[in-house]
């Protein structure tokens, strides 16, 4: 009879990959449900009500961005931890909860995004659950780069310093997002778009062993 | 012609810890979703609207709690467990069946969590869905630890009996959650959620090889 | 710059699996959204709403059980097929189009289950379905051990050929289910529940290498 | 304390290929969730409405056929590309995008299928969304295989080229459905149907390595 090998002093990461890999593709498939296929009013053409519909494509856009940029980024970091303990896999959760929570800012935005008074309490909420999660990567990051203390032996210190002093500008950035959102909808989605595609850009952080 | 290794006698764990971590992870995600993007009443802001849905946001983070806590200690048991065979395959399902029908009693508390007479039958039928998941949990783990049929070698028989001995106060535990119910929804939800947090403090179960 | 092992010539079956799990996991979770929670009548209990709605709770069942048992099913049939091509990738993606359309009588039941007539459209959509899936896993497995064209050279001819003899008679068993239809809803459903337990017992088709 | 092989130099596509068989499996399995039970009018039969529906059942067929082969498509590239980079992780995403997105022309077909004006329109948006997943596919194509950048040794030249000669022409015959939608739905979705059952035939492209 065949048996696996030992799965009790393993302490990889694998199962939590799997697990936070089934989150994000889930969470990030099911924002295209928030578009509707549009109820024509009278005299208005299909081509014309799908034209109208500009925000929510906007919005999912950006949502999709967001969420993508948020799985490169947890899959670079799991990268360089290669260890897991029950502390991390709480502090994963705690980032998944948020990410998870992020459809619900996203359909409120959806809803509210052309109207120019309350549309800012929704980007606001938005930019408010950003704020979170960066806070919730740093606490991640730190906790398992602190003395080292899941990170593979392979991994250079000074990366895992470059890193630790990056991420220090994450909350700040996205703290930007939810300041704009006090003056203009479309300032604080603006800042949170620039932000999706400056942390989609190759850098050392992102693209470290590429050619 | 490359072939793989042969499955054909392997007793291991992972396509059932895989199909898990799927209905886990689409569980968990799914959770949010219900919460709906407020309908603004005449005169009142969104802010207001997104302030008094209060009780939603709590009965949505003790059920990510509870699902995160649950999808943990699955994890933990199948460390210990490292094979598989079709008995334990129906108990798994019947575990899983539980944890998606947790969605239900959720639906049902969101609704009447603040009506003072129905929100007590709610918050009953969320305890008593817990009452059957440790059950089954008990279920699944005794059979597959009863003269180590199906628990890895290097597990030391000591921490089989240990768990064994705390697994039977689970369902007690839940009961008093239930019995809670009769009287009013707050005490059965703060026993709940307090028996979230209290899985989720480190212990000699779930934290068994951390440094 | 490290690489991976070489994928190009591999005729493996892991990301067939992988792909499987999902489809198999998202459908067996999604099933508890058919159920809602009730709005109160006048004078009605939420207690006694939850009780109405025990046909609800019946399909759900039936439903979970149904697909429970086809995917512990898939698994033991990839126990034994350890390559794959083209033909086995499009054979098994409409095995998954019917098990993921089964969402749909479901549907259906959920909504006729309880009127005489009706019902026993949606119970004969329903096991119409079951024969189907019967004859996609018939024609996913005779493809498979034509000639052992795709089976693991590990894996005795004896199971091979039981295994093709035992299946011949699944969709005439669901074939059951449908006449029955014509008849009776509790008639017809009792069939296909009976099958699911009948599957769902310890046998020498899916506990073989069992201890 | 057992580590896991040091993840931090893999250049390997494993997670890359979990996170989109997540993405595929998520959107495949949702489109049934388009179908609903049919809410009968006076004097209609359950068996009429169902019947009724066909256009629904098609637009299902279609779109299970169009996802499940990219499903396929994706499979067979990255049986070719064994390394990853953070340009290839931006690609895929785009790439995921617009098959998640794929659902928003689905719904709007399925609404608008049976009207002769606006289903030119639902049908155009369909079509018009499957070019630019051609031209992702090849543009993730050619990134990857430029200089075989990201290509297996064990890949021959003669099939890369082989591939992006092949490629070339998947936007074009897309271009043609969207042309025909200016026309008639019918024509446009009988092409869009003819191109499922072209690229779901055995080829050398996806049969490589098969007996």
């Amino acid at each position: 009879m065949a048996t696996e090998p030992s799965k009790f002093n393993s302490k990889g990461t694998a199962r939590l990959e799997a697990f936070s890999d089934g989150v994000f593709s889930i969470a990030i498939t099911l924002l295209v449900f928030n578009l509707h296929a549009p109820d024509l009013q009278a005299g208005q053409s299909l081509f014309q009500a799908l034209l109208d519909q500009w925000a929510s494509y906007f919005a999912f856009l950006i949502s999709f961005a967001t969420i993508g940029i948020m799985w490169i980024n947890h899959h670079n970091l799991f990268k360089l931890i290669n260890r897991s303990d029950h502390t991390l896999m709480i502090l994963n959760g705690l980032l998944l909860l948020l990410i998870t929570f992020l459809n619900y800012p996203m359909a409120v935005l959806g809803e509210y995004i052309q109207d120019p008074d309350e549309g800012r309490v929704a980007a606001g909420l938005f930019s408010m659950t950003s704020v979170l999660i960066a806070i919730a990567y740093n606490a991640l990051w730190r906790y398992a780069a602190y003395k080292r203390r899941l990170i593979d032996p392979a991994v250079p210190q000074e990366l895992v310093d470059e890193i630790t002093a990056a991420y220090r500008y994450g909350p700040l950035l996205y703290l930007v997002a939810l300041i704009m959102a006090f003056f203009s909808v479309a300032a604080s989605l603006a800042v949170s778009a620039g932000l999706a595609i400056f942390f989609a850009l190759p850098s050392k952080f992102n693209s470290y062993g590429d050619d």
